[in-house]
């Protein structure tokens, strides 16, 4: 291994904690971290050197093959975990939402929606039967899927899909068509060239009825030939801001015929005669959306940590300027702007981390109530998950192309890896439920909660509402974590309430609901995400408090202070909430900056310590930028050499273009 | 011409002022929107049908030299604007920083830093001989130049420069030298491959001495031939998040001879013997460093008017939900959600362009002022260039991002133009002067203007430092632009204040000046934007209130709506600021957050109209969400197939990868 950089070798003796205490805790135990390690261990042995020219300089189409060569080694190891009984839900997670898969297919896997969508839909909407008619191949991808909902005119709006399942009873099969332009498929992952068989949702329509949307299980392509089947058109969509290794595709359907028992019957069904069954409970696949939503911010800390590393690490080795003068460089480090700027990536990784653990455990205790048919808590897990996948997709969104300006000109490099990075975040910010959709989601179960309020059992995400109205719920503002923690429940709660006051008004001046509700949505939005930075900021601070009674007294040191870092910067940036409602004043907000000046001071020894725990090594951090070793400035230089415009040293559009323009012969 | 789309039309036929009448106000005159289509009809009709497959299909290397294949027509007509004696900085400001050059070369141009940094910089720097020796080949292309400064190791830091020009007196040459890896020139636009000449800034040395950093023309490639010569290592530093088109490229230096007289010697002098002769003052070198930072805010504004152009033709076209049952599809442009993302963008556009135009002329008096030896006011220039180029860029960024994500799903597209727009303006954020250093540079000067308010003649853009300050400046609050502006001003202000004295106290508790300053330069950086603020809103006020004179009634109204959406958008961001600083009560926000509910009802009947007013021709808009018929469907479509994925319906990767792994023979 080659030298370690002085600078980052410094930071790393001058650590107050042990860093492989956090890694376990980050983990969630020793034996966790020893399965992850030796996983990747596997894995990058496997890849080693399977790569050419890096990604980044590959045409769309290379990309495309590029993927599809390395997919198939990642989803290998999947295959093997089946064969070798790992199939429980985490295992799964293991490895799919992991880091290790967006090392493999750095700019995502056209197979990605088989095992996050495709698979749990069946497992979600399909019967018993049907279960084991299908998941079988599906998990040893003998057949590859996908999850085709959204079509080019409709994505939000799944009720008005245009996609029509017309049931023939006489030959028992549904009729499947694409009857307008705006009713094509569009959109889903591997969909245009990878899967040959896809869940199509789509309207059914039986006996002259139109039931709503139900899923279908559709197959594309040959299994043999792989050429598409009769009546389907399907290709590839095209260029995209990120993902470009994936082939999200579109798919126009006419008069394709797919046999009865292809319809997921679990809920709803389609009798032989064309009888249709109804659903018991609408909400039932409310549980299906959750758990994709919770993968998707476990995604979101994974991008999150990653950015860190890179920043944190980059910041240590780059000396730019003199504080003093006289004195050697300063490491850009130590610019309180800097730690400003990615500090708060760090606590934000652990305390989305905190978050989704949560969730994950709820939505297991809650799917487990559901199989004894308790539907209660559903509509305020939903509405936690809406507003979670928005808020953590949006901060980490913000949080990667801070990390990312953090860095500079080299930031701005695809081999620091953090514009690859930031794509996939912010497509995040738009699939599986539109940020401000789902914000508005939230809002509406807000606003039911608040005006049910002094009469309702509420739940205990939203108990908060009731107390923050006892009088006295802050006496005295204090500059305390539980303080700010108590100021953003009523900041929470009285943005509700006034969102509410303000539809009724608008209402009493003769405004139909729904327009009331429209002009009122930019405070509901704003509503929700209060909301959900309660619930960051309490199970942040609660899970670490718990956390404090196992670990060291040094470690516990350091925990806190990112709890503090979460509160205090966000305190500052909602000053003008706290001030609106709970009892802050100029003073306090003033002695605040300074807390908040400290605790960066506080953090900056232990940052670098802080992303090595994060222990993601460098095949799978795929950064010059971040690398364990600090090589910075060797590695940019290596990786420019790659470059293929550098194959040759004149490149032929001189000849053709340049010299004769020049010349003023063109 | 297609049929335009319905919703389309039926916006353009409801809306209430002329758009020729924006366009031309816009223009600046009937006249310069003449020309301006004049330049526009005879560029594109000389590229139409050049471009083979979308750009952003090609790998890294085809995008290259297409992007040479369309900057060698585009620059014909900076060539042809030449020979017809159109040479003024407004003539060719039209040309290079025109909306004209982002269609031609979308992800921008190899040659663009030859006409913005290279011939500036021999302009600024050079003598009247150098001039005369330099500029007409310049000018005509017969070379072609970059602007060399940055190193791997040091970008902001400009003194830290290690490239050395060492003075020979017995060949009276310079020998250039890239002694460390660090020292790698690496960023030049344009580098990689396509110049033949650049400007290298290297730390002189002469008799032994280093007399700082200075300027030097250098040959890098043969004219004939364009190897590289003697000496010189000179390649691309590989793919980016945004700009491939460009490539930026590294330069080592391995004792390169000059010629005396290739040292760029209008201030300092390196005579014959090797006497070094200094520069007069060291702030002459502000002037070219303002110009540039002036041409990017104009920058700024051209891509935020196609973003917003866009983002609102699509959500005029975009039907999702019903807002009301029963109701056909709302058009998304009547969400008020809707509504807060986009028009800020329409408003944000005005605002910095109006404030550009007053930058650059009071650039070009402050430059007369120059020439008759007068220098007061270049400190203030530079202040305000430096944060107005961080703001606006900043702010930019932010626009797009919002735009694009507004779009949902197919904001994510390539073929909707805004993944590349953003790209393009967030490396702005960084080049020129990486944004949080340049606020710091303002906050500087804001700090010694507060240090001596009550002494000193205060310059125009500080003088409401102490106007502020005197009793009953805003005796009551009132919801109204003035009072706005003016609380503004009181934040600025208390912020400069308030900063100094935490300076201050840290400072009496023993620190040193240099760790005070940084201890409090997030306070800092927040101050000069606050100031920066200021300038933008008064300066559209202001503007706009001159203009009203000149316009019909009915563009009177929609500007002055846009005045006030941009005043109050960000009275209410900032509301924590204007909470801490100025005299506003919590009933003033609720009915602001009203006012600014009816401001964005009230522009939407005219939202389409005001980005049709931008007028951007589809050729040049570039989008398939923005285009003008608004057919966005059938050009999504359209441009899927252009993907060269869809040139055969079974991939290769399908026979080699994916069918053996999927028959588990892998
Ligand atoms: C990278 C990527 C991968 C994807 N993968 C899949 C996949 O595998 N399978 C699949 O089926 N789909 C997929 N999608 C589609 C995705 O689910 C949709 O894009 C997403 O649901 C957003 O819907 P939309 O595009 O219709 O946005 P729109 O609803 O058109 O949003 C546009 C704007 O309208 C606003 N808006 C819409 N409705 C309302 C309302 N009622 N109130 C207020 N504002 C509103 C939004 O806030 C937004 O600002 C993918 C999308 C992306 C970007
Ligand atoms: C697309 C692009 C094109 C470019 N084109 C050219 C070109 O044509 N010619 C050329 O010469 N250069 C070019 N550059 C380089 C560009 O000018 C530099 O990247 C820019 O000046 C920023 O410097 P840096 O990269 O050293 O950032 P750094 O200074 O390393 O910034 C990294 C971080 O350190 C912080 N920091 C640095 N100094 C301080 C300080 N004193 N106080 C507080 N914080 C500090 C910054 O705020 C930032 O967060 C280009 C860059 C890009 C991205």
């Amino acid at each position: 291994m080659a030298k370690i950089n002085e600078d980052l070798q410094r930071e790393r003796d001058k650590c107050t904690f042990k860093i492989a205490e956090l890694t376990t805790l980050i983990d969630g135990g020793r034996d966790r971290t020893d399965a992850r390690r030796e996983r990747e261990k596997v894995l990058l042995s496997r890849t080693k050197d399977l790569h050419g020219v890096p990604e980044e300089y590959l045409s769309h189409k290379e990309k495309y093959e590029s993927a599809i060569k390395n997919s198939v080694i990642l989803f290998g190891i999947v295959r093997q975990m089946q064969e070798e009984g790992k199939t429980s839900v985490t295992d799964y997670r293991d490895v799919i939402t992991s880091l290790l898969a967006s090392a493999q297919t750095r700019d995502g896997s056209p197979m990605g929606v088989h095992y996050i969508m495709f698979m749990p839909a069946i497992l979600n909407q399909g019967t018993e039967e049907q279960q084991a008619q299908w998941m079988p191949r599906a998990w040893n991808s003998s057949i590859i899927g996908t999850y085709a909902q959204t079509e080019l005119g409709h994505g939000t709006f799944i009720r008005g899909l245009e996609t029509t399942a017309t049931y023939d009873p006489s030959t028992k099969e549904f009729v499947l068509n694409t009857p307008t332009l705006t009713s094509y498929k569009w959109w889903p992952g591997g969909l245009g060239h990878t899967v040959n068989y896809c869940i199509v949702v789509a309207q059914l329509y039986s006996k002259g009825q139109c039931h709503g949307i139900h899923s279908f299980i559709l197959q594309v392509r040959d299994e043999e030939t792989h050429a598409p089947l009769p009546g389907i058109k399907v290709g590839d969509i095209g260029a995209k801001l990120g993902l470009n290794s994936v082939d999200n595709g579109f798919l126009g359907l006419d008069n394709v015929r797919i046999p009865r028992n292809h319809m997921l019957m679990k809920h709803a069904q389609v009798l032989e005669d064309g009888t249709y069954v109804k659903s018991k409970n609408s909400k039932l696949n409310y549980g299906a959306m959750v758990f994709v939503r919770v993968v998707i911010v476990f995604d979101m800390v994974n991008y999150l940590s990653k950015a860190s590393t890179i920043a944190v690490r980059y910041s240590a080795v780059r000396r730019q300027c003199h504080m003093k003068e006289g004195a050697p460089e300063t490491q850009i480090l130590d610019y309180l702007t800097q730690q400003h700027k990615v500090f708060i990536s760090i606590a934000t990784t652990h305390a989305l981390r905190v978050t989704a653990n949560k969730l994950w455990d709820t939505f297991n205790a809650v799917t487990e109530e559901l199989g004894g048919g308790n539907l209660n808590r559903l509509p305020e897990l939903h509405a936690l998950a809406c507003c979670l996948k928005a808020v953590s997709t949006a901060d980490t969104a913000n949080c990667v192309e801070r990390c990312r300006l953090a860095c500079g000109g080299h930031g701005y490099m695809q081999s620091s890896n953090l514009p690859l990075t930031y794509g996939l975040v912010t497509a995040a910010c738009t699939y599986e439920g539109e940020n401000t959709v789902l914000l508005l989601q939230t809002a509406r179960f807000l606003v039911k909660t608040w005006q049910n309020v002094d009469t309702a059992k509420l739940t205990p995400t939203v108990e908060y509402l009731k107390i923050t109205r006892s009088k006295g719920f802050i006496d005295k503002w204090q500059n305390s974590i539980e303080c700010i923690i108590k100021g953003f429940q009523i900041v929470a709660m009285g943005k509700i309430s006034s969102s509410v006051d303000h539809m009724q008004q608008r209402i009493s001046n003769g405004m139909a609901l729904e327009d009331a509700w429209n002009m009122t949505s930019v405070q509901l939005v704003s509503a929700a995400e209060a909301h959900c930075r309660v619930i960051i900021m309490s199970t942040f601070y609660e899970e670490i408090n718990k956390a404090m009674a196992t670990v060291s007294p040094e470690l516990r040191k350091v925990l806190q202070k990112l709890v503090e870092l979460y509160c205090v910067y966000w305190a500052l940036e909602k000053v003008g909430d706290l001030l609106q409602y709970a009892p802050i004043a100029q003073s306090d907000i003033r002695d605040m900056k300074s807390w908040y000046e400290d605790i960066l001071v506080e953090l900056r020894p232990n940052a670098v310590a802080l992303v090595d725990a994060f222990d993601i090594r460098d095949g799978i951090l795929h950064s010059t930028l971040g690398a364990y070793d600090g090589r910075v400035y060797e590695r940019l230089m290596e990786e420019a050499l790659k470059s293929p415009l550098n194959g040759e040293p004149v490149n032929q559009s001189f000849h053709k273009y340049l010299k004769p323009f020049m010349q003023g012969k063109l």
